[in-house]
Order: structure tokens, then C-alpha cells, then sequence
């Protein structure tokens, strides 16, 4: 699981920051997460390849969150795309991108999918055999999800060295790593655990952006491997939170400890501070396994 | 009058091109003239104060002209800004940006006015007593107008010299400013000619991007002192012209040899060939006074 960050400072594009996006490589997938101005040429910059981009995530309609979509997509086109492309987003967002494409006469030669969510419930928006997206429901001025993507648990693999120590016989060794017991020479029922390992353990990423603290998320992101939440302001502006629906860096470090998460990434940090040292700083105060996302960084789990 | 190229290069931004937007700086003005993607970032990067932009100009509605613009307008907003900002472009325009503000729920505090253009045929859409803005109806895929920034003749300024020279008293001096004959001390009727000077010229900007190769733009354009034309191809690629709607430099240069400009300004280059100065050499086979637009270059005329 491989996580690049493209852009992680709130409000507008600057000459050396970039508002939201970012890719999360897994099991094969390359999600692209939020969508700022300016995405396009960040996927450049850190040679994401476009092609393998098929699901994008959009958690809300600010557009320092999705105001590089439209450009997106017409670069899409202009490669000569013809692969299937899926957007995730709030209701509305399919009315904007037709209305810009409608407007320049520019459809695209690739299927757009659109996959609009209104639920202030967590929903399921993807699933395959590997891996499955579900939103988390946040608070924010407007409707906004954040998103759990979740590693399925891979089926135990058969443990051969064990299979020949109890004698049980090649021929059952499908159906032992479908779950059944084995049955040795002696006719003993060898239980399918001694026979079979431990699978890989499945991991999970939780993207929470933008949003107010917001307790109830913390049953539906509990011990993912790594959370992202955002940390637009330090607890001494913890007076702006309320009227701009944002975290502090406390209350984002007290979500991945009641969540007991693995690690917490803090980003969409508002440019009014000298440093982004001092959010992690302040989380740490409350959670130990703080790291800090920055335009360019790559995380792997 | 001073024109710094933001961008100026065809189809997609990249890690170092970006999207056609250009700020000319004219009488005070500051128009910003087409916004593709990442316009906010090349004004931050070539400090051009945000609050002196108050007429931003949009040619067409393809991506590459207007993707910048939804989020210049948001960042507007963060600034606190309260003057008002006109957009002039074409049909739609409107519906497009009220639809993206109000699925952010980012109403601006700030008066936002539209002007939408859908004539055929060149239309006056700002004018103050030292400018006049007119569109150029230029031929693309979709409606598409150039731009045509003129300054007004200004009034001839009193020869003081010459007034005493003729026995000219001062009383006389603000009806000769306002174009009256003089009277010496002898009585003699004195030509307003002989007691005035040649205003300084008044200068014009014709910005012509995106078009396939059109002659009726040269009756509009004719004498202007600078001539920014789109030459997205060379000869070479003269058969993507017809299709694509775009003019090779070559095309270019006739227009501004027929309407006689005083200097052609290239621009909006396809990135497929390997130097800009290739668009020079072709065009200079047709037209001596050629310069190369590139993002980030000014131009003082």
C-alpha cells in the first residue's frame, strides 16, 4: 500500500503548495483521492501514469477538493483514453462536469461513469475481490465523505511442510485451502488451522477531508493501518473550527487514538504557520505515530 | 502597455507550460485575458496584484481558455475581496460558474458580474474614456471571440511655446486645448494646428487565440501595434488545421502582414516539436516582426 501525496495545504493553489489530491496504490489499484487545481501536473511531476487511474474519489465540491477534475478529464481525452473512468462524488458533481464538457463541446471518447452519493450513512462505492471503498460520513460546511479502503482478508495459504508432517495426501490440498480439515494416513482429522498460515494481514486507509471533530467516525476507522485527517489549524486557533468546519491537529491525533489506528497522517494545514513541524508537535502531545503529509511525499505501509 | 504571458501553450497544462492567460496592463487597467488551469498560480509566481484585475476576458469555453477560472474566482473570495469583477465570454459561462459556487455553497461577497457575448459580429463590451474593448470574431471548433484593446485618441496638448510665439494670450489656452483657432495681439486668426502638439499615439493589442486561418479579422485588426495570433502548428502539420481549427505560424504571419501590424506576437504552441524558435523562422518568412510568447515573458510596447 503506497501513498503519494499531490497536494495537502487548504484553501487555494500556490506557487511551491498544492490544494488536496492524492494517489493510494493498492492491490493493483490506483485510486486518486480529492482533486485540486493543479493535479494534472502534480500526476506529471511525480510520473503517476494517467492510464492506470480508473477510480477517483471526490470527497466534496470546495474546489480546492475538485477544481482540477474538469481539466483532468479533458487531458484524459486529449490522450486518447478509452478506458472506463469512474468518479465518486456528491450529488451534483456529475451536473458540473457534463455542463463543462457540454459547454466546449468536448465529450469525452471514454465512458464517464458517474457514481453520486447523497447517505449520511456509510455507504459501499467499490468493491472487487480484493479490496472495497466505503465512505465516512464527515462534517463539513457542505456534504462531504471521507473514505475507507480496505484490504479483504486474503484466504490462509496451505502450509505444505505441515500438510507432509501429518501425511495427508496431495490430493486434498485444494480442499484444505478452501478451509476444509485434512484427513491424515491414519485416518486422524488434522484441523484445517494446523494445516493452513496465517494470510498476509489486509490493510485499510482511512482519508478524512475536510472536516470538523466528529467522534462518531471513530467506530467506522478502527485500527485501520494508517488514517489521513486533516489539521487545518493549531488549538490556538481552535476558535475558527466551529464557523469553518475544520480540525486542529489535537483533535485529529485524539480520533486516531480513540480509533486506535496504526498511524496518522496530518495535512490540509492552513498556510498562516511558519512551520508544519509544529502540527505534529501538537498531535503528539495526544498520539505518538504522527507523520506529517507534504506535496510530493510518498508513504508506504 | 505591457502584456506578461502567464501561459501560452495549446491543449494541456504540464510540469513547466502552462495554459493560455495573459494580464495586459493598459491605462491603469490590468485585463486578464483567458484563464486555462493554474492561472492563479502564474499571478502569484509573476506578482501581479489579484485586487488590480477587476475585466477578465475568456475567449472560449474549452479547458485550456477557462478552467482557472472557477478557482481564481474562489481565491478572490478568501482574500476578502468586495470590488467587483467582470467576466466577459461567451453564452454559458454564467450558468457554469453559479453552478460550481453554489455546489460549494461559496457565494462571493464580492459583486460578480457577467457580460455574455453570442453575436457573430465584432461587439463593444467595455469602454471608459481611455479604452475601448471589442470582441474579434474568430473561427474555432466552438464560439470563440478575440479581443481588441484600443486606446481612445487622446486631445492634442497646448505648445505653450508656440502660443507666445503667436502673441497667443493664456486666456485663450483651455478653448485651444478644446480644439479652438487662437487670436494674436494683432487679431490674426492662429490654426489650432499651429498651436498644438500630436497627442501620443494611441496604442492598440489584437489577441487572436483560438482560430483556424480567417482574413475577415484583418479589417479589425489593421494597424494595431501588437497582433498576439495563436500558431499552434507549422506548415508540417497543416493538414491538422482544417479539423482542429488552429493556424500554423506561417497562417499567422499573412494575417499580420494583410492587416499591417506593427509587431506579431506567437503563441499557443502545440508542445509536439522541439523548439518555439521554429514558429519564428516560419512565421519571419512571411512577416519580418516576429516575437515568441512564452510563460512568463513580458512585452512592453
Amino acid at each position: 500500500m503506497r501513498l503519494t501525496i499531490l497536494g495537502c495545504y487548504a484553501a487555494t493553489p500556490r506557487t511551491f503548495t498544492n490544494p488536496t489530491s492524492q494517489v493510494l496504490e493498492i492491490q493493483n489499484h490506483l485510486f486518486l483521492i480529492d482533486c485540486g487545481e493543479g493535479t494534472q501536473v502534480q500526476l506529471r511531476k511525480y510520473r503517476v501514469k494517467f492510464s492506470r487511474i480508473k477510480h477517483i474519489f471526490i470527497s466534496h465540491l470546495h474546489g480546492d477538493h475538485f477544481f482540477g477534475l474538469p481539466g483532468l478529464i479533458s487531458t484524459f481525452r486529449l490522450l486518447g483514453r478509452e478506458n472506463e473512468l469512474h468518479i465518486y462524488g456528491p450529488k451534483g458533481i456529475k451536473e458540473a462536469i457534463t455542463l463543462l464538457l457540454k459547454l466546449g463541446d468536448s465529450w469525452t471518447n471514454f465512458p464517464l461513469i458517474f457514481h453520486e452519493v447523497e447517505s449520511k450513512e456509510t455507504t459501499l462505492l467499490f468493491e472487487d475481490d480484493k479490496v472495497g471503498v466505503h465512505t465516512i460520513p464527515l462534517d463539513h460546511r457542505i456534504y462531504t465523505n471521507g473514505f475507507l479502503f480496505k484490504e479483504k482478508e486474503s484466504p490462509r495459504t496451505l502450509d505444505v511442510e505441515a500438510a507432509k508432517h501429518f501425511g495427508v495426501d496431495r490430493s486434498q490440498y485444494i480442499k484444505i485451502k478452501e478451509g476444509a480439515d485434512g484427513i491424515s494416513k491414519n485416518g486422524d482429522i488434522v484441523p484445517n488451522v494446523k494445516l493452513t498460515l496465517d494470510p498476509p494481514k489486509a490493510k485499510s486507509y482511512a482519508y478524512c477531508s475536510d472536516t470538523a471533530y466528529k467522534e462518531s467516525v471513530v467506530p467506522l476507522i478502527e485500527n485501520v493501518d494508517t488514517l489521513y485527517h486533516e489539521s487545518t489549524f493549531l488549538e490556538t486557533e481552535a476558535h475558527l473550527c466551529e464557523k469553518t468546519k475544520h480540525s486542529t491537529a489535537k483533535q485529529a491525533a485524539q480520533i486516531a487514538q480513540q480509533a486506535q489506528v496504526g498511524c496518522l497522517v496530518l495535512g490540509h494545514y492552513s498556510t498562516r504557520y511558519k512551520s508544519i513541524e509544529l502540527f505534529k508537535e501538537e498531535a503528539q502531545e495526544v498520539f505518538s505515530e504522527v507523520e506529517l503529509a507534504d506535496d510530493g511525499k510518498v508513504f508506504e505501509f
